[in-house]
């Protein structure tokens, strides 16, 4: 089993003024921050898919890396070959997790009695793999969009065979999340969505989906998972409209189908901004609705309007992101996952490595500064000054329901209420969280 | 009682080859589409705020319409001396209702005595002029967002004080909207959103909000009330994030407080299309979610990236709207409203009728059309044909729930499904759609 | 040499009323419009790339159309069985041009030498087929951006082999666009622009982009082409950025290098949109600098941030972009080409020929509503009464220089002028466009 | 003349752990950095529209802020009382310069006459107030779009005598710009653009506004003001389309007219953003195309489609900036102006100076960390070795245009050249920069 990525040993950390570009700057997993190291912290997951599966094409030119492993050949040999260099490369990056659909380590095959012995044999590869060397499984999804079969979705798909097929994945997938040990099992919603209003049937499809995410549950019980199901919300890409358009859209649908407490999200810098949000606001959103539960760190270009998937860099937008986390009481069975793209010009080897150690330094800088911001609460200080009033007796009363619309106008009139404005200090609170951050 | 708009009388059809700016080409209320009137189905109303609240002024510069009922006088004079106007436009325009907010038809005062007595002054004043011109009233609301003490939120506000402002202004709409017999009432989250994350609550803001709507609900119980209460999406403009950003967030947020009965929502075109939906797919989402109810019918520019309020003229587009209107059953006390602003330049007086007379044509062009569809309704086919299998045995049995993820994996294999994807037949149906347009 | 489109012949036109889905409704080659047939005026053309080198596969998936000359195969035999399923579509489309690549013609083979002989050979069955068909070309170019050693541009490539390299395919598309009596010959700046301004020099990468287009120019007097040369602007996508991103930056750029007599603009509905602008703004603005060449009419989504290449289907907006060309003469040596792709779903071989009837009927019933609007042209009577004052001894002594800064400051303190602002009849001109869309 | 700021001294600098918020952290104008004080480098100026002439309206509702010196009042004493505020402001602040509009600083009247009268004396109050205060202004301008006669433009005005007045308020900033010892006279397009096609004749606007910029320049010379006439780019908003679109638009535009050497352009972060591009292109852009100018350092939100004018507070984004203003050899007459506005719920007196202090650090470490990159300038390290071939003897021989297409294609053929692709080291130098920033 020759290695692949020969002069690069195990990535360590060498401090802020390492000139080894494959060295940590600022992740130092074993470094104790708030009582628990960054490890704990971070739980750091590398992706299977953009990493070793694809070969750098997009839809104007073919592949520039030239790897290897994706040449032809027996498709179960070069499977096998994929998941020597990818456990190469996980356990030398030294991020303690890893992610994967299910074709991304087994070959479809011609028929799905093949789907299912090759995943399977795949499937004892990736547990030996882990034994050997010491990586778990962060979370485990099935990928029901990339054949032609899923062209018009999967569950939501016009043709319930389509669904059973896509059904018989995700039990395998799950399965597999289970027998390896995994913290999650995701679910993407790739072709759940519409291109044309035309031949689309909304209501049909969401109760599709709907009764085929209640099937999840019921299988998650019924092998005993006791990871999160994390469901990616993603606004458009690849169909015109996708139904996971957002964390509030998510939970709309989650209530509608009693599945609220059943599912979490998986949040995507990449897809909040592309569907109008922050990834700021995606984060706190997915707390204040309860329904937090893990992150895909990969970051778009603001000047684009498709998931570009880069590695995140900004500390500036990390910082807030680890704030909200920290403060929220961190993870529980969720991490940050790198579902992240090299640029297609990266085509050195090293490349894979330089860029991951880039954004696990981006998070590890969040972390730290925002443990620095938590240190003397500004921030929360601020809000519980700005808020005092519901504290009050008014202010309970009207939350408890004490107040009817008519006797809440009466008590205006009476005390001729008059309240006056306050300054939010928004500019005042972004200087504070810079000076934490250029300390 | 002086007549404004002197050289212009009540507007007439004309038909399609009048050369009249000042007739309708398309929109003959008597005209009989599929068993209703076009004035049944379309139920038009007009604005008062943009029409005759707004001199013309932008963010960079000011008010170009010169309206003399805007000019320096005396509160109430000026007060009625608009609703003069507005009534007199109102019924030459002839459609059927008007829309208008508390302090558009009354000064708000110096103190919130000054606003109640005021505002039962005009009240008065409009049944009268309902009287007089047989106008109806197709939803009141309140502005909760202009005055600076709204400037951070009305229910969502920091101190609930604010809060009993706002409801004392909604109190007393809904009363006025109550006694002037109007088919429904408004909610629009003007600043119910954030600026900054840094100095929001978003779980308490939320919860302030339910209270805030549910009061409402209990309000329009106590008062008899019969009409829809409707909440209206925006995504941002003028705070950074909304709350009741699109159609499936509100649905969320009414599921979270057991409200999804009560409200329904009045979709703006401009609206859906800053949230980055098309304003087909917010109208098609609110039938699929049980929750439509009215709409404001006017469009934004697609290069623009606010609000721009302009009058509908895409019949293309409103073909479609008015489709999935008429087969979900048309509206019951919704209506198409034109929350619209004439372009600044647009500084005659008879723009603000051949404004309205482009987009009831366009709307009415749309309802023709659309009943032209529906003739031999092709959408309805292809997708009766493209879903025929969940009406299978395969189908049914799937979403009554007779199969486990297991079981289902267990057929797939026993029968070695493996379906062939279907032409979507998207350009066909676009075609098919085009040609009914342009027969 | 079989048929591929076995069940399908010559596409005719049977008017508004036919039920055939593979008949024009609109476009009737022969009918003569303001003095020429709309074929003349319209000069449609389809395109080789995506229509026949394409599977149907995007970055989420696979090829859903399973085209056989795409299999594996000795790539001659391919590329001339390719060549026959294109003219036997393009002869039976009706469309009198089609465009293409250099490499979608021909295989590029292992090295430069292999990629001359195969170009040459293939450009011979080219003339062939179109002497066979009579089919005439509206375009050649060169693809010079899919290959890997494109990925950091042809021109603007860091590496000068790389520039090398791009120049002989060049020289070759332009040999063959002669030789096939080609009517105009593009550029398009595929991966002309940088990823990031970390590695990229603009300015030299200006400088070789500059002296390429150079080159090409003495080459086409050199050859005697005696077509047009056209850039293809475009905004982003592949790169982040791309050097041709408008009309106007182009123009800057011919400006530059002195290259504004030599070339025009080849306008694409969807590069438009996704670079900030109205398709109509790019057409006008390319009259208005006087480099109109020719049209991709290809549009995009307006909710997606990606070129989705869609047939155009809007007649409301065809109509304008027709009012245009007709109302600056028409187009020269241009024409409307289909740089459009089927939707992925739309998998079925007459799906082919469905998706560009759709298109040319659109720009037919554009052409004849913009012949109609210019019968009784009230936008140029609109515009000629709002410019009048220019056409004053004041207007033309502005323009022609007689006041300077001063003298004219001291004649409008002089006449004290205060001219009134005059309405800009935006509505109203909306109106009467639609009035002549929906007689 | 009262102190309106009464609590509040000169703005110092404490350094980064400072807990005042109402001094400088990392502003330190004496500093030295590169052979130059920051105070040299940076020249900060503050803007007087914003600050002073804003009461915290936006489109849905009044002012929040409650500036006392714009109630009502007699024009003259306002507009002193308002200077006082503001020299008050600018002095403390401890920025070096401010910039102004005619009509910010003097009251329009009613009349040319009185606006000649009223700019006239408050040009005089402005030069006294430099002189107590020792106050250096960056800029002037002209406000020619605010008032109604500009709605349709100002220089592209339809009616001539609107191009009139609009040169009479040029004339008049110009020569007040002179007489305050300007460092730069500024034009900004606020309404040269269109709100329709259907309405306006685009070669006729550009006509009448290329003269227009000539008889500036001609009044440059004739009045001997040898500061910079800058253009300032923003593609829409308030109309829907700006001539000015952005700075490869004005360059083309510039050319055109033969302008080129005469202008060029006041970038603003928020109007990059908004057009499409990212604030470091737009700078890049400028410097490549020789016609970089000045800034307005505010940006954007990146959610928001409207210019939010928000202080600058991403080092990470400024570092760069200054990477390349440092790179190119520093300002020349141009500077850091701040075009920004509060927000609008920050009503606080000294919000003023808590936002500008926040704007005026970020722009301080950025150029701290600017020469931290320079120190061992990796970024131009890359650049040189990726650009190397084109200073071999094939790269020199291609831009000195010594081989023809033909010549070129013939040494490819020969030479048999297969140039290898090259990594871009993309992630590698984000990582660089980072470490920089977080050192």
């Amino acid at each position: 089993m020759a290695e692949f990525f020969k002069n690069i040993g195990p990535i360590k950390y060498e401090g802020a003024d390492s000139t080894n570009p494959l060295a940590f700057k600022h992740y130092n997993p074993s470094e104790v921050i708030l009582g628990k190291t960054m490890e704990e912290h971070l739980r750091f997951a590398s992706c299977y898919w953009h990493n070793f599966c694809w070969d750098g094409a997009d839809v104007f030119g073919g592949g520039t890396f030239g790897r290897p492993w994706l040449a032809a050949g027996d498709p179960m040999e070069k499977a096998k070959e994929k998941a020597n260099v990818a456990f190469e490369f996980f356990s030398k990056l030294g991020a303690p997790y890893y992610c994967f659909h299910d074709i991304d380590v087994a070959p479809e095959g011609n028929s799905v009695e093949e789907y299912v012995s090759n995943f399977a044999v795949m499937t004892d590869v990736l547990a030996q793999k882990q034994e050997e060397t010491g990586m778990k499984l962060l979370w485990g999804t099935a990928n029901v969009f990339s054949n032609p079969r899923f062209m018009s979705g999967a569950s939501t798909n016009p043709d319930p065979e389509v669904f059973a097929r896509a059904a018989t994945q995700v039990f395998h997938a799950m399965n597999a999340t289970k027998k390896l040990g995994g913290a999650n099992y995701v679910l993407w919603g790739g072709r759940e969505g519409y291109e044309t209003l035309l031949n689309t049937e909304l209501k049909r499809e969401r109760d599709q989906m709907g009764r085929f995410m209640s099937m999840v549950v019921e299988h998650k019980y019924k092998i005993g998972f006791d990871g999160l199901l994390l469901i990616e919300p993603k606004p458009q890409e690849p169909t015109k409209h996708q139904y996971d358009y957002d964390t509030a859209t998510v939970y709309g649908f989650l209530k509608e189908f009693g599945l609220e407490k059943e599912f979490a999200v998986n949040i995507e810098a990449n897809h909040a901004t592309l569907s109008g949000h922050s990834f700021h606001h995606e984060i706190a959103t997915a707390f204040a609705l309860g329904i937090f539960g893990s992150i895909d760190a990969n970051r778009g270009d603001a000047q684009l309007g498709w998931d570009t998937d880069q590695f995140p860099n900004s500390v500036e937008e990390m910082t807030l992101i680890c704030y909200e986390i920290l403060k929220n009481g961190g993870y529980t069975s969720g991490g940050f996952n790198f579902d992240t793209k090299l640029r297609r010009q990266s085509i050195d080897a090293e490349d894979l490595f330089i860029g991951h150690i880039g954004g696990m330094d981006t998070c590890a800088l969040g972390l730290k500064k925002a443990a620095a911001i938590l240190e003397s609460d500004f921030i929360a200080a601020h809000k519980s000054k700005r808020y005092a009033g519901w504290d009050s007796d008014l202010g309970k009363a009207i939350l408890s329901g004490d107040y009817s619309l008519e006797a809440l106008a009466g008590y205006t009139l009476d005390k001729k209420l008059d309240p006056k404005h306050v300054s939010g200090k928004q500019e005042q609170l972004e200087n504070l969280v810079n000076q934490v951050l250029f300390r």
